[in-house]
């Protein structure tokens, strides 16, 4: 078999390349190793940054989001009991939608389905090789077992942080750039309306929490707990109990309880993997960077990434290897913006066990001077909101 | 002996709250254990805020400050070889003015001594009793070395972070936050004309520096260097050509090298004692807080809490304690802010030898964030130029 772009992962990132390449009329294979039900369901991050919104609505994806996504002009930052809200819209002029990440997931596989453009799940033992060279390979075992060889002129590793795209190239190329927080979230769907119209984000004694949503029949809540928490532990009365402890404020605000629907937790890790490309393999989203989920970045940095490489891809197959050459560069830019807004919201946001009563200190003095500093909320604003493109 | 005030130390924080006392009527007496020339030539810190510098006018004492000092409408934010300029009057509205804090303290003993009001150096053996009564008193042996006894209403403990008026503070009352950063500054006055027309805060690999001057002949600068650096090891040439690697840009740049007429080391450190009140007793300045120098906010804050306090103190002796009871609640404010602030300059443009690469590529992050963004570089300025005084 042969392409011309090996797409590896059908998330996102790999979704959206696969998308944009064949539009620009660049053939390319989506190869992914789970079933098609599981990507389709799959929940994750929720909150898409006006420029993601943008591009999809530009290349014809943006019906459904126009329909059902939720815009948002401002987030509220609670601490010390009291609310404070980022007039997002009104500092920056921008404003974020939240459309969960696997509804954008579903409209381009059924995009991908429609166009029958190829997409195959459920592939097994996929190994890259020849990555260096101008015609690398892909080798893997197709859904029904079948041992399979795709030859293509490029390789785009979408396939997250515990794919094989990365491992794949050799020891010593990249340099890798890791932190680990002592806390994770707790996060749960639960089928209730919210209990605000806006997300918002409580800087707790108790810890964190996060009170998102949806849709306007299901709200998202996560809980910060500790990395080693046994979820068992977390009755869904225990969850509803600390979600009102800590999202409680001096007034009126009252948690609407319902159904959780699903739960789960999830490690909050900063990763970086530098360059993002080595030879003809170029890596996107998760599989060359992770963010700790706070500053919503995770699904919007694989969306820019896929932007710049898609357009360098078409470039470098018409024989123009410029925008190849910069695309590292020009997407760390970037990254590393968001991984230091990430860390940023999170280290604000977090109660760290081990912290000193003189970092405690800060951090309250940080949450008050961005909730009376129009400088202040308008900095933190224009990142959540997202920077516009580069490159 | 008896007065009203009995004011510890002879710093800004002592001899401005002092003359504010003075200029509204209550008696105060300023205890010194520093001979007097020690005290007028001591060299520190040389900017002052906008609101340090509006106070000092409005009470009298703005003349030589408004000759001699340098208004400074921005300030020089260089790393990577390259400069970018924090416009503080364009952002802000505000400006800072570079004039050393041993020119206020001249400015003020001169006040005090045209005016015959009480001020007593090399005092010793200072201890403070009954402080939790209406009467404390202060013993300590004159520079005769004859023993004297000071009743008085109220005491200010304007001493110092190493001075005795903390320390008789009984066990258990005060919460204390500090933090330790492992470099310090190895500071130089030169007899040169400034290399720039303004202050240049440098990141640099081999460790920041800062260009500042104390008059258009007088130029100060600084090195970061390890806490535990032997002055001795710095030659004059080693200074010259450290600071020039460190404040090098690509394009237009020379270092004005001169004589060296001081050096010295400064530790790096935050601290502060909470609350800023026991009884009759006040603590100010760095008696109570101090900020690593980074941010200039030292003496603006030993100001801002004497302006405080000398209100404060006017109503308590009035028979109204309202001021006296919110004195700390009031400094401590505006010290939280400020021990933020000098903490983020701090962090942002050291280089942290215990910094892991992604802490390192985070504070690249931030840096070319703030060289970018109007609402970062306008946070920096408004914190920089100083809030305005609250309370």
């Amino acid at each position: 078999m042969r392409t011309q772009v090996a797409v590896i992962g059908a998330g996102p990132a790999g979704l959206l390349l696969s998308y944009l390449l064949h539009q620009a009329g660049v053939d390319a294979v989506v190869l992914e190793a789970r079933d098609r039900e599981y990507v389709r369901q799959r929940v994750r991050a929720g909150v898409c940054e006006q420029p993601t919104v943008e591009l999809l609505t530009e290349i014809g994806l943006g019906d459904r989001l126009a329909r059902e996504g939720l815009p948002h002009e401002g987030f509220s930052l609670r601490f010390d009991g009291a609310d404070h809200r980022i007039a997002l819209t009104e500092l920056t002029g921008r404003a974020i939608t939240v459309y969960g990440q696997q509804e954008i997931v579903k409209d381009l596989v059924d995009a991908h389905e429609e166009r029958g453009l190829p997409l195959h799940f459920e592939v097994s033992g996929v190994s890259l090789s020849d990555v260096d060279t101008e015609r690398p390979v892909v080798r893997y075992r197709d859904a029904s077992g079948t041992l399979q060889t795709l030859e293509c002129e490029a390789i785009a590793g979408c396939d997250g942080f515990h794919g094989v795209a990365r491992p794949s190239i050799p020891d010593g190329v990249l340099s890798v750039f890791e932190r680990e927080y002592p806390f994770a979230w707790l996060g749960v769907l639960a089928q209730t309306p919210p209990s605000h119209e806006e997300l918002i984000y409580t800087h707790h004694e108790r810890g964190f929490a996060l009170h998102s949503m949806r849709s306007p029949e299901i709200t998202r809540l996560y809980l910060q707990v500790d990395p080693a928490e046994d979820l068992a532990a977390w009755s869904d009365d225990r969850i509803w109990s600390e979600l009102a402890q800590r999202l409680a404020v001096d007034g009126e605000f009252t948690l609407r309880e319902g159904p959780i629907l699903d739960k789960g937790i999830t490690p909050m890790r900063s990763f970086v993997a530098e360059p993002m490309r080595h030879g003809r393999l170029f890596l996107a989203g998760d599989a060359a960077h992770i963010v700790p989920p706070t500053g919503a970045k995770g699904m919007n940095l694989a969306v820019a990434d896929v932007r710049v490489l898609s357009r360098a891809l078409v470039a470098l197959l018409k024989g123009d290897a410029s925008l190849a050459e910069s695309y590292s560069d020009t997407c760390l830019r970037r990254v590393w913006r968001a991984e230091h807004f990430s860390w940023f919201m999170t280290t604000m946001l977090h109660t760290d066990p081990h912290a000193d009563p003189f970092a405690r200190r800060l951090q309250l003095s940080q949450l008050r001077y961005t909730a009376t500093s129009r400088a202040a909320a308008t900095s933190l604003a224009e990142n959540y909101v997202g920077l516009p493109f580069g490159g």
